[in-house]
């Protein structure tokens, strides 16, 4: 459809050479600095832009944007590093906008449960400043991430089942278009009929559709009442079906995770727990007392059906903090189980009924292999990853994890599922998406970048290849 | 940007010849047939279509809409006939694809809570289909309406307070696009990041992007208790503070509308009711017989800090079917409450901490206008509708029934909000959708249009002019 734009452009050096000028101390080529902005949490080697600016203001990245369009050269955001699908790798080189310094809390609302934040917020900081409104933000992507790095990608993670996902608490977005120019989308208002919903469009839009500068979210009261649980199970197809009937029952539980045996071995390792090495479920319960205690009394039946083996509540703020906690660092505690290793994530969800089928062949397929692993899994979504812990000086390791998450993919297909609930296709899934939604699907997905993107300078080679 | 095409093209003829050709008895010319589809609950005049075609499966929508791309004359889906913006008017002439016979439930995973059905299902068909299932579909504008058309205007209605609107409902959509091919987006998964959100990004696109045939949704257990209460009030003021109160604390009420007291006359009249003539919260609550309970506590000590005049509660299922018939009947309670009027219907959405202000100073607008209204609104969720009732033989009527839609559109923009919370742009919000969004972000919008059917045969006219 177009060239993509290369950083053997012959027009980078008079680039470079612009954006020094226009940004000062806000301009970097140092080697180090580039390195640090051309990797992130995935398995994939590091792919350096040509350069790195700190925007700090809107007017930085309309001028940054506007540079890189008028010289053809690529541009990609860059908020917290916390990409596991490779979004912020410069395969294309160009210039990587650094968004972290764009840090500030612009608006807290709490008499309409909204805020709107510079996209350089994370979402711990942003807690920080609701804590004393008496308010939260529910999504919480395991990492630290940035706010605008999780409405880039859709993130979602343990609360979603409940709160639901970046694509439901954006209500508004304030975003650089590729030519520079300023625009505004949705209100602060609950709901909105008026014209094409541009905010979810450009929400898990993966930095290629425009760059935000100030994102309105949706926020909650802190609940009244909160109870954390675990519950150890025999099996894992018992943890499972467990959290296929209490979503089915409609039970408004708030988070519902699963680790398995393993992997409950390597959480208690890294985070010095001492949770029994079985088939784990990690659940909270939020609402009025009264509401609490009946939906833990329903889940309790249930998981008594289902032969659990014991339940332990976690209910000072601090016992729920550090399970928590432990259940966040589980990518960190895979990865040391197995020092020098690399992960490949998998992020495929499914319709609840499948789930059971979808994790239990997964892993006998992983088993069958002799494919070191963790499991982890935001359950009650239906979403849950397999972390492939390969060493990185095997390539058939590599080759291995692939094939077993190319098979694992199909299956969640086949099973009416995605090939990603949360993490976004970036250089990962594109063959993928293709698969899940079909030529035509995707036609129309570049048919609308080419629209909105025509000199294809944001983010190229993420998504889908060649854009 | 394109050339809107015309009924008056000279391809005409040979497209009515070539559709009569392909679809026979499902094509129709009869005046009373197209004049039938060149109206809706609007207060515009009728705008006939040059032909109906009456579609009955995907390969007749990729087949009308082929013909109608081939000879660049506009093609506009139909569905329930109830949209109240001029959305079905075929103001650019060209051919209505009726939709009402794709009517078919084609599938209930109740195992899942989801159901794909074709788009001229209606919410009641629907949920009649899911009664014997336990599950029901929330989403319930007044009309009955088919559920091709609520997605094409990001419907909402009643229940959304709780249960979220169109745009959070549709999981999947399989749509013609312009040029006839078949597209499928999303899947039954809860949750997916797999590339652009195409699938919200053609609900709400008002038949301008593409033609739904099999729209996949969410479901959600019929609750196991319900309440609902009629609730007076001394003044508006006291109602909408209530209401403003219960959202902020976070009550999960399912249902929480406004009607004032002139409008509670309407409806008594419409109905046969004896609603106290004072203005009225109609609330009805879901949950557990505890969680009930709570709420309803709540509800009451909140209402009687508002000085609330009495309680009224409906328990029986029959009671309560009266009520919300009634409530839904409101819009031909004003109709008939002035005999041979026509109704301009506004459709402002705030944050809820601005309706007070929003309402209170429309209806002392209208009422020093003497304008006579209804007004009703799903004010749990910032949305209210006046219903301005003009005689349409008394053109400065409409004149001032327009003056007073645009101040109270502005109002509603002024504080955070937006022209249409849930009947879509159509032909009678284009200036108000410029107003709120910008012209960068309705130029996105038309850049969108373009890429996406580049010969503007899609529903030209609606959304913005000229498209």
């Amino acid at each position: 459809m177009h060239t993509t734009p290369s950083a053997n452009t012959p027009q980078l050096p008079a680039l470079l050479a612009a954006l020094q000028s226009r940004f000062g101390t806000q301009f970097s080529a140092a080697l180090a600095v580039r390195e640090q902005h051309g990797r992130d949490e995935s398995a994939f080697d590091i792919a350096p832009p040509d350069a790195v600016v700190f925007a700090q203001s809107t007017q930085d990245v309309a001028d940054a944007l506007a540079l890189c369009q008028q010289h053809r050269v690529p541009l990609i955001p860059f908020g917290a590093g916390s990409s596991l699908e490779g979004h912020l790798l410069a395969v294309h080189g160009g210039i990587s906008l650094d968004m972290s310094r764009m840090d500030a809390v612009l608006a807290i609302h709490p008499e309409d449960l909204t805020a709107t934040v510079q996209p350089g917020v994370t979402r711990k900081q942003l807690n920080e400043a609701l804590k004393s409104h008496g308010l939260f933000f529910p999504i919480d992507p395991g990492a630290d991430a940035s706010i605008g790095g999780m409405t880039a990608t859709r993130a979602s993670g343990t609360n979603a089942v409940r709160y639901g996902t970046m694509r439901e608490n954006v209500l508004a977005l304030e975003v650089v278009a590729a030519n520079g120019e300023v625009l505004h989308t949705g209100t602060r208002a609950k709901k909105s009929s008026a014209g094409y919903d541009l905010t979810r469009l450009l929400v898990g839009s993966e930095g290629t559709l425009g760059v935000f500068t100030a994102i309105t979210l949706k926020l909650y009261p802190l609940p009244e009442a909160v109870m954390a649980a675990t519950c150890s199970f025999a099996t894992l197809a018992d943890a499972v079906n467990t959290t296929i009937q209490i979503i089915q029952l409609g039970v408004p539980i708030a988070r519902c995770e699963l680790l398995d045996a393993q992997t409950v071995g390597m959480v208690n390792t890294h985070s010095r727990l001492n949770l029994p090495l079985a088939p784990l479920l990690l659940m909270e319960f939020h609402g009025s007392p009264a509401s609490v205690q009946e939906q833990v009394e329903t889940v309790q039946a249930i998981a008594q059906d289902n032969h659990v083996l014991g339940f332990d509540w976690a209910s000072t703020p601090e016992e729920r903090t550090r399970l928590w906690t432990a259940r966040h660092n589980a990518y960190f505690a895979g990865l040391q189980s197995r020092p020098g290793c690399k992960v490949i994530t998998t992020d495929a969800c499914v319709p609840i009924s499948q789930l059971a089928q979808a994790i239990l062949q997964s892993v006998d397929e992983a088993n069958a292999a002799q494919q070191p692993y963790f499991l982890v899994g935001h359950v009650g979504d239906g979403n849950f990853h397999m972390g492939y812990l390969i060493d990185p000086a095997q390539p058939a390791e590599r080759v291995r994890a692939e094939q077993l998450n190319t098979q694992l993919v199909r299956r969640a297909l086949r099973l009416g599922g995605t090939c990603t609930g949360e993490h976004g296709v970036g250089l990962h899934k594109q063959d993928f998406l293709l698969e899940e939604t079909g030529a035509a699907a995707v036609g129309m997905m570049r048919a609308i970048k080419q629209a909105l993107d025509p000199y294809g300078i944001l983010n190229p080679g993420k998504v889908f290849a060649g854009n």
